[in-house]
């Protein structure tokens, strides 16, 4: 069994706050800043350029890669780091298309993440007008995967409700058709089992900042399964994807296996805060972070719908039927969120009136839910999101 | 005039390194450490998610660019930093190439980074047949600067031998043939003057882990001349270059200007560093930059020459012809390169037989230049790279 008390002692958690954000952006683990400090002070600085070998610079993306590997039910040397997200989508779907030549479609669903969407929109304009990204809604995807769609681009978790994909069941259904499928686990790594290997999935990709941990800005990874990690040609080849990335051959011959979707140069600093984070992960079981995240939220849920009846739960009621968050409606959602937010509770909030919860066992217990609902229901009951400072939007949320 | 020993005071340089590989990846900021360490304890972990805007996240790649743009000859607002240099490539021919909608050839030269062909050939490969990567030799590039050209995509100083291209006289010839630039800067910026707006440059990328010290993996940058912003369409649309990227609006819209080419989550890590290193770079002019880096590489070639006649001059001899490194040739160059790495002279190795000095006149003076030499003449002199320890090949140099 994993020791969550354990875990949440390895997190820097400021004092005061009840975090349920996790989702957005994971808290900074308490030895991460020693970590890259070490990393800057004695590598960067002591051994300049020949950290690349000295330090295992260059092994990080593939070696990071293998820990996240162990959470989503990929093999070992199925999953490398890099890049961001959206440039990770776009080089799985680019990729994919390719391997399905005489198909133009590409088919996802309007509960994607609008970066997904938008990526893939600027590839099939690139590729030429009779491609089609292909947008559904989330219930009829099933009814829409026919044999002209070459790709089935979802994200398994949706960002704003939670709602869970079946991902065995749609790339089972998908392969049915000949269609190559993209699992974006944005909102599931880190938060739900996956079994990448055992559902058969194509490419897969995901962002280390959320549940991971990985902090601001943190890599994204890529998963291609072993039987198309050869065939798979990588729109996106830079160099450290090269064969032999260090003979600077005018070509580009593709590595083998995952190496080959490596694009440039690794973020060595945020690696390293990654690995830090990934340590905690090491001591952690994803049926033990499912189990307590489901009693975390029902919870959650229960005590809500009873001291708050103005919120609607966006979520599926269902926990199987769910990721690890919650989100509720509620018209004055952004306000409500402010004064939640003022009063140390941090949540967040998605147009038009979704108020968002994450819930991470790793650091988040029973008590913390329970003191974030006590708060919730004072600023519900006794209207004190009604105020005007909790109204002004800014930019960024 | 730049005060260069208080810049070489701004660096944590090792003990007994003379490091002349600042053109591969600059040392680190004294600064940054706790740069980053105060970002990752204050920011990160007490703001978590509300970092974004509190601490000035989400304006970092912008205001970044623009310190970055007063170095290169920029205007305001016309640079990005974000993603690695293959991907802002990428993201500028695939831009570019859309604005000659008729033309389907990008010309290059056999002295550009392989990386930048290898993105090249795979953006090329994707978008179909009928496109052709041309490589021509760097000297025949202007008599190949033809009406069929789409996009010269070069980069202006060779990263093994130094040469120069002349950026103005290039991108005029270009544009009197309808053909779209994209110069690469990862060898001139921080390196020597660069004038994009004097030279009516069209795209331009570059690197920030070289001379401007950012650190392993720091983020690239991207220029787009603002006649052509707000027509340029970002290939690489992700969400933050959205209009409104927390709209979640399910189609992309460009956001104005510049802002279009952000693509993902920014690291904040790698851009905490490279602010603290762009600190010092707010001291320095790169007129004087440029001058003291033509009296170091002359007196290197000067010492050099009289010293090791085994060696022989890969640069061009004319300082106003090549950037701010300085190669040699030599048969058993890796051995030689292993040799002075330990003895505490640190350039580095282009195969089959460059050894490559980077001169950065923000941390290297004129007794490195001669202490570095006096090492080297004792190396080849004394035929000391001849062991066999110095001819184990690394994977990585």
């Amino acid at each position: 069994m994993t020791d969550f008390a354990a875990t949440k002692a390895m997190f820097d958690l400021p004092e005061g706050v009840i975090y349920l954000d996790g989702n957005s952006l994971g808290p900074l683990p308490r030895a991460a800043g020693n970590r890259v400090g070490e990393m800057m002070a004695k590598e960067w600085g002591q051994m300049l350029i020949t950290g690349w070998n000295k330090a295992g610079w260059m092994a990080l993306p593939t070696g990071l890669g293998d820990r996240i590997g162990r959470l989503i039910g990929a093999e070992p040397g199925t999953v490398v780091t890099g890049d961001t997200l959206s440039i990770k989508v776009y080089q799985a779907v680019a990729s994919a298309l390719e391997l399905c030549p005489n198909r133009k479609v590409v088919l996802s669903d309007s509960g994607n993440f609008p970066s997904d969407l938008y990526m893939v929109d600027g590839l099939l304009r690139s590729l030429g007008p009779e491609y089609e990204l292909r947008v559904v809604a989330p219930e009829d995807v099933a009814s829409h995967i026919t044999e002209d769609v070459a790709v089935l681009m979802l994200t398994e978790v949706d960002y704003r409700s939670g709602r869970l994909h079946d991902m065995k069941a749609l790339t089972e259904l998908a392969h049915a058709n000949g269609t190559v499928t993209v699992w974006d686990l944005a909102h599931s790594a880190g938060a739900i089992p996956v079994d990448l290997s055992g559902c058969n999935a194509d490419f897969a990709v995901g962002c280390t900042y959320k549940y991971l941990n990985g902090g601001p800005g943190a890599p994204a990874f890529i998963y291609v399964a072993p039987r198309l990690a050869d065939r798979a040609r990588p729109a996106l080849s830079g160099w450290l994807g090269h064969e032999a990335p260090f003979a600077f051959d005018l070509d580009y011959r593709p590595g083998s296996g995952i190496e080959r979707m490596r694009v440039g140069t690794p973020p060595i600093l945020q690696m390293t805060a990654l690995s830090a984070a990934m340590d905690i992960w090491d001591r952690a079981e994803m049926a033990d972070v499912r189990a307590i995240s489901i009693e975390l939220t029902e919870l959650f849920i229960a005590r809500v719908e009873a001291s708050c009846p103005e919120l609607e739960l966006a979520s599926p009621r269902d926990p199987n039927q769910r990721g690890s968050q919650v989100s509720f409606r509620f018209a004055e959602g952004y306000a409500a969120m402010q004064a939640l937010i003022a009063r140390g509770v941090i949540g967040d909030f998605r147009a038009p009136d979704i108020m968002r919860f994450g819930f991470t066992p790793l650091y988040i217990d029973e008590q913390d839910v329970e003191g974030a609902v006590d708060i919730l229901a004072d600023i519900m009951g006794n209207r004190l999101w009604d105020a005007p400072e909790y109204k002004v939007r800014q930019r960024v949320t």
